[in-house]
């Protein structure tokens, strides 16, 4: 592995400017080789301005050399083998499998999104043809469809260093969207970041398209990415993680003289209600299913279930003990980074000396903190506790989760209510259940972006129907998806051509179709030609 | 006309409180009755906690069901016949004739809401059936559909009093996404807001929905329309109007702790570029055309032509002949209000005293001030000035427009490069012409929602292919339009299902199809059942 360090601008690494940082193995603690350097704001200014220059020209491609983009950009993710696996073990201790998975499903949304360029639909094609008869004023001929935002800035996230970083999901969908991208790396993997960046430029060259569309900035403090996220060339901005990061580029982008859209995806507690008589019928199936979910990944998933809700009663402290039993059973695992690790065990104790909680049960096996490694944990107390105590709807980032007992069904209602708004919500229940709980069901709708039902939130399907954002502060904006083919819409906005000769229309918007997409004419759905 | 002059909350009409405000007729300045009064802030508090609780119930209602309101909401106004139009009038002073084609096209609006319901696909229904022996993990069953946001804050707008007021293009599509209303009414038309808000009322009742769906806020103010928007129970807000009004509302949304989505469409120059060959072939039509979108309205149209560019020669030189001949033939008309002319007439001298700009011509006969009348006035510059002169392309609300001259093509597109976000902008130009300015295209659509080819800006066409938004300042988020049936997804988010029987699914996500919508169904478009 031979690591410059820097960032790539436009294909070219930059000379190193001020102090260096490096990445830390989560392993075993030690400092991994090389040093890495910020970018400093000339260079931060240098990568928007590329990527403004070269964003008229990736906005004209067609859908097909997007499509090809892609793909090569997958292959050449492929083709870093072992090596990439090898960093990104080393510097976020996710185990090998894992990363070997990541790196299948990060290939697997690129892939996505080239078949939908190739179907082309996505673009939501809409064809009024001109009435010149019409009284009392003719129509004219409009015509719309989607056309790209403009440069995007792009956030690594931790916890997905393959599938949601530098050649992840937002970077995937945006490209599609024929957005030039600029990714401010995490500074937890920049190994992995310069790595994958690599590939997305070897892409670019490969498939002779202006390099500026795409570069990779380096940054250790919150400086650079402000900085990114002012910068008047950018237009949206991608991002996954914390709460607090996240609303600190939402207000800098709301601030800014030319206010941007930022989608960003952030804290859950994914809260998880377990119904009487699913609960009695299946106690062991739920409590084993709910441990998996909570120590899935070290509970660094952002669907982690954080809080279980459920009514007193001989079902729910069966249910307490056989969960109290599955968590002794887990076992530690290593977190990504020490700031992670470091912050879990301070909330966890800081939860436990609260006198709010009792704790239900941690694993036998105590964290080997040289590992940094994080103990899966489970608390319990009762819903008038939860009600007075707002801190407790704070997201935990580690394998905690709480179990909070109602009175009854009123109460479990009042539970649900005081929520937040959420990635997802899921319910345990028989059909009979479920037919009693119809207003739990309705006010989960409004709570979160994704319901399931006898399953567990964990595990983000990347495929059509998925839907990962939902109502603050689950996401900045609701009414996008950063999961799946939706994903798109988020950097795209509508032109119309009003009066335009078919020669200067976009092949999108040309009377014979020639990409044979769905469009609406006239008001009707169809693929014919006009 | 017997008027209340107070807010309507879920139908019923709230006490009288605090100083009272009047209405003034623009056409002869005189006080009209009733007296209104400011909502208090308990009662917009009011406002919105009613439509929250209206909130699960109207989300759950049918698109069949909200198309049949829709449409008793058209019936209802045109039952309110002449009193509604002479009410209009005396407020607004429009012409009877323009207002009675401004009621068509307000109900046009509700009723193309309605169809877009009662054919149901706007929903974007998406279902990934489960693959139970998919390997390494089995996908769960997936289905997604668009719901309601929540109660929308929306704001009157003066020029439209009907069309985009009250029961406008923004109340109808977010009752049309199921999101309850309430309506902040323009103090320059209070008495128009309360007749159109008794006709939403009694639809509501007639069609056995829950009042508080639609409640009405009066407010002489910026203080109470801050105060709907930073309401929690307000989940998203639609406004037109002024940058600096729709600026104050978005920031005021950002600041939230649960920010909201705001679209404002605020200004626009929707500049014009006239090619030197369309200009020669056309001096006459296109001096008329200009003219007449100049004027149309007293300039009173988000979509007036602010702005032209066109390149110095002797095409030019006759074609601003044309024009000021044109300009000059222009009638002085009645504005809206007090407000608005004041400020117009006040832009138009600061404008004249600047320096900057050179009087080309204005309406041979003079404005009456009594009549609250604004004069049409065209004044011309170099590029260079305009270029130099920032606040040149702060929106003159009027009939005013401005002939900028570039020495050559190339000044033309750093003309086309300066300039803001706009909702429209507009070319006059052959075929030849077009071949030329391939790169003036390019940037048009960057930077503009809608181009327009051999035609003019104003009059839009409400219909699935219209685009009423743009790059900011034009409107707060270019992803969305403001008219048009696509306006209805500023208001609706995704939500998923995963894993749940048949029978708790909504409608729209049935393996029957019940609905007979298309619904992408394993990445493939159909209408199919599952």
């Amino acid at each position: 592995m031979n690591l410059q360090g820097t960032s790539l601008l436009a294909g070219q690494f930059v000379p190193a400017h001020g102090a260096p940082f490096h990445a830390q193995s989560p392993l075993d603690g030690s400092e991994l080789a090389p040093a890495f350097f910020a970018a400093s704001d000339e260079q931060i200014q240098q990568a928007a301005r590329l990527a403004s220059e070269a964003a008229p020209a990736f906005a004209r491609t067609s859908f097909a050399e997007r499509a090809a983009l892609l793909e090569k950009i997958a292959e050449e993710l492929l083709a870093l083998d072992d090596v990439l696996i090898a960093c990104v073990h080393a510097e976020t201790g996710l185990p090998k499998d894992r990363l070997t998975g990541e790196r299948g499903r990060t290939m697997g949304q690129l892939r996505l999104f080239a078949s939908l360029l190739r179907e082309g639909s996505w673009c939501d094609a809409r064809i009024d043809t001109a009435l010149p008869d019409r009284q009392p004023i003719p129509r004219p001929d409009l015509r719309r469809t989607l056309t790209s935002l403009g440069p995007v800035a792009v956030f690594g996230a931790s916890n997905f260093p393959l599938a949601f970083s530098v050649a992840g999901g937002d970077t995937a969908s945006a490209l599609a969207a024929g957005c030039p991208v600029v990714v401010k790396a995490h500074p937890a993997h920049p190994g992995t970041s310069e790595l994958a960046a690599l590939a997305v430029a070897r892409a670019l060259t490969h498939c002779g398209l202006p390099a500026g569309i795409f570069s990779l900035i380096h940054g250790n403090t919150p400086a650079q990415g402000l900085a990114l996220v002012r910068n008047p060339f950018i237009k949206a901005v991608g991002f996954t993680g914390s709460e607090k990061a996240g609303r600190a580029l939402f207000d800098a982008a709301a601030n800014r003289p030319e206010p941007i859209p930022v989608f960003a995806e952030m804290g859950s507690l994914n809260p998880v209600f377990l119904l009487p008589q699913a609960l009695s019928s299946r106690t062991e199936p739920i409590a084993e299913g709910l441990r998996n979910s909570v120590t899935l990944g070290v509970g660094q998933f952002c669907t982690k279930p954080g809080v279980v809700f459920g009514v007193s009663g001989t079902e729910w402290d069966a249910f307490k003990r056989a969960f109290s039993a599955q968590m002794q059973k887990a076992v530690p695992g290593t977190m990504l980074h020490g700031g992670i690790c470091d912050s879990y065990r301070k909330s966890v104790e800081s939860l436990a000396r609260s006198g709010k909680l009792d704790l239900l049960a941690e694993s036998a096996v105590a964290a080997e903190p040289g590992k940094t490694q994080g103990q899966p944990a489970a608390f319990a107390t009762r819903a008038a506790t939860y009600l007075a105590t707002p801190e407790l709807q704070a997201e935990v980032f580690g394998p905690y989760t709480l179990l909070v007992e109602a009175r009854d069904a009123a109460e479990l209602l009042t539970l649900a209510r005081s929520l937040h708004g959420q990635l997802t919500a899921t319910l345990h229940a028989t059909p009979a259940d479920l037919a009693e709980a119809a207003p739990l069901l309705s006010l989960l709708q409004e709570k979160a972006g994704r319901l399931v039902l006898n399953g567990f939130p964990t595990g983000v399907e990347v495929c059509p129907a998925m839907q990962q954002g939902g109502p603050y502060p689950a996401s900045t904006d609701s009414r996008f998806t950063s999961v799946g083919t939706a994903a798109i819409q988020r950097w795209a906005r509508p032109v119309c051509f009003q009066g335009f000769p078919q020669e200067f229309l976009p092949d999108t918007l040309q009377n014979t179709n020639p990409l044979g997409i769905l469009r609406t004419v006239n008001g009707t759905l169809t693929r014919d030609a006009v």
